[in-house]
């Protein structure tokens, strides 16, 4: 039996101490530091008479500036190739980090030739031509920074939902239970049993499909466990393009138990977003980067609102007037008594100021069965949280946990049998609850300011590409 | 615009302070919350003359032990049903907890038929019988204890990971990559056009499967954030059922870039699980719960060891010479020069005192071709961790970084065309760096200690069985 110790890893050559560039960059780091080893990509290279200068990047949020003198040039020092740099790190003040290493060694770990790679230093790319390169493009600032966002904002709200008692729960990816209509779900066949007509040829005994929500799981372990989440991906075989829809995305899911109000819901759901964006880094891009010319000029106002203020709670009653009322300043007619469109949310967030707006108490035939009833027996106890530029963030609603009306309704729909399982949450033991699904990629995307979502998601799929 | 206030939620009636379970339990808690209410489902009822006890449980760790007089007891309060129950909590010392609520005014807020309620108070079930009920069996105490148990091991695991500079990255569950070889890969079809032959009729203009593994997606990350990891479903469409496996299971992948020496990830994996293992709160299960007589004797042994003792490491060639001197203690025959079956690592693990056990440096034969070939070119720098009853818990490797390698492996698989973008991460700023699978489920069975993996999971997927 052998046992390496940790010393060993390091030959003689390698024993100057690695180091992360954002801990170069701590207050105070300098002054412990004095000589480390960065390991990166090189992200620009400005080549001056006697020396040139460099720039690394680890994944941190800044990069680092070396400073190589001319007898370690090298023609392999490449936009893209990575290296392992040894040296001094000194203060400076012609740049904004105010730190630089001055480089006494450097090693070109993988070339990168600059007529092959299919970024250019110091230009900014379409993010198009950032999209044909699906395994490379986190490479560029543009997709870095929105992968880091992503991490930053799932670890909020875990922090958020542990703090409050939530259990986060895997709900499955494969389901046989066909949430909301067979239109939008793709199905799952194992290979070499293909025809789905025969249900004993089915991997599962039974057509199997991709989820579209995990709520009514949710609700089940609700039933047990009282407060419970999940970040779960989710499914839509919608064929239309669009640039905030995704094949495949990331949803939070909340549920409940023991919750009579709906103002409850908007509560939790709106401390949980401030409470999960509050501190979150987000690097001004600078105008010779990618993404720069996409982000709307009134951005960082509408991310400080959705940070600050407080989110109105208007009653889908009181936005259809709101419409009616200016009516001649759009371009769809306003609806009679359902659902809004794109142009119709995005007036009432306007209206009210560009912060998000939560519009109460829907008609019960624009939405799903299982919302609870309001006493008016014409609407329903949901919400919608409409966010400015990326439209609905959140659904929600209490959900219907009455016995009979549930049945009622599943009755009216011929889907009784389907849901048995459904009814038996409220056979036994059933209490008031309610929930909400929040399209995580969307905020993303609402926080970069970046005009397409896939740009917010690091392998985005949608109709025609699946790439990778 | 209307706008309630949080103290709107309460009525006169229902003004007394819900408190959760766990918090009346908190040292010193009940000196500050005398009278309070709690909310949960009815565990277990015991009927006295004058007075009756019942357990509630509201997903807390323990239940709560309530006393009701005569005068609050009512047919509707059985096992199953939900109750809002009001009263002061008073120190005890007949119960474990030391601390009861003696009852003075018990709401039911959901009844539960014990002639249709498919579970029985104070009598444990088999767990098959619970697998029948998937959207009920959480709420035994066998099942909660585990979906309790999965949420903290995946937050200890987000902590480490954290901590040490990872990033989380959303790898895709639908891909173009057939990562290795399409036997168990699961097709992904959207359901009007179900005919694969023509790839213009499919939804993603190619086939789509689900992902068996986000290891590439990662390295792609890994080249440009340095450190990262997941922990996303996996799949796999494997026929043949076993208690280990799942068709959907999740996976903590981890790639770390610059790393040189397999130790390192040796190292990564022991102290991140010993980190997410330490402070687990495993209850005791009581002779009267359901899985108790499904854990094995030794089981709070080995639990003790891989929380503690250092795991093992030995090569391939050593483990092969042990099983090759104790051929007549084994059933199947010891191999050559190739991979090791269930009773092989069973043994090896008994073998090396019931610890966890690194095997390194496999065949070059028996492992896929992404792996680093070490320069003795009989075998590549991979490892499996072996744990006592769950079996194989991780896979992982040095990846090989060396382009011309990587390059004549795929051009003898003649592969290099459907991996052109692999290239591609050696070709532009290759590094060394290597990776890890941990399977997430088989880590919560082995700490659960119950025989089947689908009881360690909120909604197990196998062969023939995707209920809900």
């Amino acid at each position: 039996m052998f046992r390496l110790c940790k010393l060993c890893y390091s030959t003689a050559a390698q024993s100057i101490k690695s180091v992360k560039i954002k801990d170069v960059f701590k207050k105070g780091a300098i002054n412990e530091t004095k000589v480390g080893r960065v390991q990166g990509w090189v992200q620009s290279v400005r080549n001056h008479k006697r020396f040139c200068f460099i720039d690394i990047s680890d994944g941190s949020l800044q990069t680092l500036q070396v400073v190589l003198p001319g007898n370690l040039m090298n023609k392999e020092i490449q936009n893209g190739a990575s290296v392992s740099a040894v040296g001094k790190f000194v203060e400076t003040e012609f740049n904004v980090n105010k730190i630089e290493m001055v480089c006494e060694n450097i090693e070109v770990t993988g070339p990168c030739n600059p007529d092959e790679y299919p970024f250019l230093k110091h230009t900014p790319h379409e993010m198009q031509h950032l999209r044909s390169y699906p395994h490379l493009r986190m490479r560029r600032h543009s997709i870095m920074r929105g992968l880091r966002l992503r991490n930053q904002l799932e670890m909020r709200f875990h922090q958020y939902f542990q703090k409050h008692d939530f259990t986060h729960i895997h709900t499955p990816v494969i389901t046989s239970s066909d949430c909301e209509g067979a239109g939008e779900l793709f199905n799952v066949h194992s290979p070499n049993k293909m025809d789905s007509k025969d249900p004993n040829s089915n991997f599962f005994d039974k057509p199997a499909y991709l989820t579209v929500s995990g709520q009514m799981h949710l609700e089940a372990c609700a039933m047990a466990l009282g407060n419970v989440y999940t970040l779960n991906p989710a499914f839509r075989a919608e064929h239309g393009i669009s640039r905030k829809h995704l094949s495949e995305f990331r949803m939070l899911e909340v549920e409940v138990a023991f919750v009579e109000d709906i103002n409850y819901i908007m509560d939790l759901i709106e401390e949980s977003i401030k409470y999960s964006i509050e501190e979150i880094e987000l690097p001004v891009l600078q105008t010779f980067e990618d993404a720069f010319k996409d982000i709307p000029p009134n951005h960082s106002t509408a991310v400080e609102n959705a940070k600050s203020k407080q989110y109105d709670r208007i009653p889908y009653s009181e936005a259809l007037t709101i419409l009616q009322n200016n009516s001649k300043r759009l371009k769809t007619p306003s609806p009679i008594w359902g659902d809004f469109n794109t142009e119709q949310e995005s007036f009432l967030v306007k209206h009210c100021g560009m912060k998000p707006l939560f519009l109460v108490d829907f008609p019960k035939e624009s939405k799903p069965f299982y919302m609870y009833a309001n006493d008016d027996e014409k609407t329903v106890s949901a919400i919608d949280l409409i966010f400015p530029f990326c439209g609905e963030l959140c659904g929600g609603s209490l959900r219907e946990h009455r016995l009979e009306i549930l049945q009622s309704s599943l009755h009216k729909l011929g889907l009784v049998d389907d849901y048995h399982w459904y009814l038996d949450l409220r056979r036994f033991g059933t209490v008031p609850h309610g929930g909400y699904g929040l399209g995580f990629d969307r905020l993303v995307h609402f926080l970069l300011g970046t005009r397409n979502i896939r740009d917010a998601v690091p392998f985005p799929r949608s109709p025609h590409s699946c790439p990778l």
